[in-house]
């Protein structure tokens, strides 16, 4: 007899495992609500993302999205989104800041990523809107761990094909971190090591805005911001002129931070 | 023979009117999905938000809620917002942000709302995902015709029992407000007239902050901020010392800002 799972094959990653596991609590899927996660960090001087893999069950290639799963019926959304990344990547200490919901109805337009969806969830899909949740990552200092769905540092700007809306809610989460940028340039200073030179600062800029920054307008502005301070130090060990090394005060910064909200 | 509605009371407050009208588009609700508007503003020195009126069947009495409903099947969720405010109230030109969506299990935990509700949705209710949107508004400029549902501004710190989580909806809004005031500062200065006295600057930032600041303190505070600028001009007709009026330089908080980012 043909395995039935021959005939109407269910595909099983990583995220359906723990889905399993955690059903063992007799908890029950919410089908019309998801959380996805959008991990952003710098990774070999690129701006990227982080993707898990699920396998086609069609065609058997292996394909991305991001962390992300339908919620229980009887769990909160913030709980939804830390069990979430924690049972597809294993990370635990990451600041997930709900960022947007995602409520288009063609966002299950494509049948073949409900299809995988049904298949996972056990559940009839109808439209589904998901709670995106946004974290800003320091990407070397997260491990992980080889027990976990296979999860890539993805280019923001090599994006492979992405199922539902995945590409929107990245995009967008792009836009909202340099918004957050403007609004608290210390985020950057998170990136750089604490003596930098004006050249790393410049590049660490390029990658989050993705465009290129004139050189010399570039020293203009670093010059205006009192809280990035040079240093005595010289880049050591360069072919050329040695650089030298800035530093973030984060004192000063503070101040005028205050200067401008002063209650 | 006993009608119907008498057996099973279906009251029908605007909100349902509103939707039967759209529904004549052959548009069906989508009932695990709502969106819920919080328009805030300073109305007669208090803070205060928009309740829209309902009336509860079992008691006859007129309860409040925010303006928010289902949203339709196929509708997205910006959509839903600013038709659900233009339904509720007739407003149009208000700069809805969708600003955090609420999806704790206990929302739904009074078994009266969920009646409520049913009733006014003619569907079945279980568990709804909201998707909360803001706006801060010019409460003078916002003229709401009797033809809409009754809507009250009413001050935050005296609000009538709410139903769902509208009321912590409330609070996490006003925290919202705050921070973004903390972040542009400019958005208090909305609230003002061109012309504006220190007393005036303060008891906005008291009434946004909702706590007293002190006099003195709060002088030393308007010196730091050289985006406020003192004119020649003195407040007529006051009994004592005439107060002296300042007004918000846009130019130089623009330069301010730009210090901070300069990227």
């Amino acid at each position: 007899m043909q395995a039935l799972q021959d005939l109407f094959p269910i595909f099983v990653p990583t995220l359906t495992d723990t889905m399993q596991t955690t059903n063992s609590h007799n908890e029950t899927l919410y089908p019309h609500v998801s959380v996805d996660c959008v991990l952003l960090g710098i990774h070999d001087d690129l701006f990227c993302v982080l993707l898990t893999e699920r396998r086609n069950a069609g065609t058997g290639q292996t394909e991305y999205k991001l962390p992300g799963s339908l919620i229980y019926e009887t769990e909160d959304l913030d709980d939804a989104a830390y069990r979430i990344l924690n049972e597809t990547t294993g990370l635990k200490r990451v600041l997930l800041r709900q960022f947007r919901s995602f409520g288009s109805p063609h966002r299950t337009a494509n049948k073949e990523d409900v299809l995988w969806l049904e298949n996972a969830s056990k559940m009839k899909i109808g439209r589904i809107v998901t709670v995106a949740y946004l974290a800003l990552c320091k990407v070397r200092r997260m491990k992980i761990s080889e027990k976990y769905s296979p999860a890539q540092w993805t280019p923001i700007d090599a994006l492979p094909r992405l199922p539902f809306d995945h590409e929107e809610i990245i995009r967008e989460a792009v836009k909202e971190i340099r918004l957050w940028t403007q609004i608290e340039p210390s985020i950057v200073f998170d990136y750089l090591p604490p003596l930098f030179t004006a050249a790393q600062l410049r590049h660490t800029y390029e990658i989050i805005y993705d465009k290129p920054i004139d050189v010399r307008n570039f020293h203009k502005k670093i010059n205006a911001m009192e809280y990035v301070v040079q240093t005595e130090e010289l880049q050591q060990g360069m072919p050329h002129r040695s650089a030298r090394y800035y530093r973030f005060d984060k004192k000063k910064y503070n101040n005028m931070r205050a200067k401008l909200n002063t209650i």
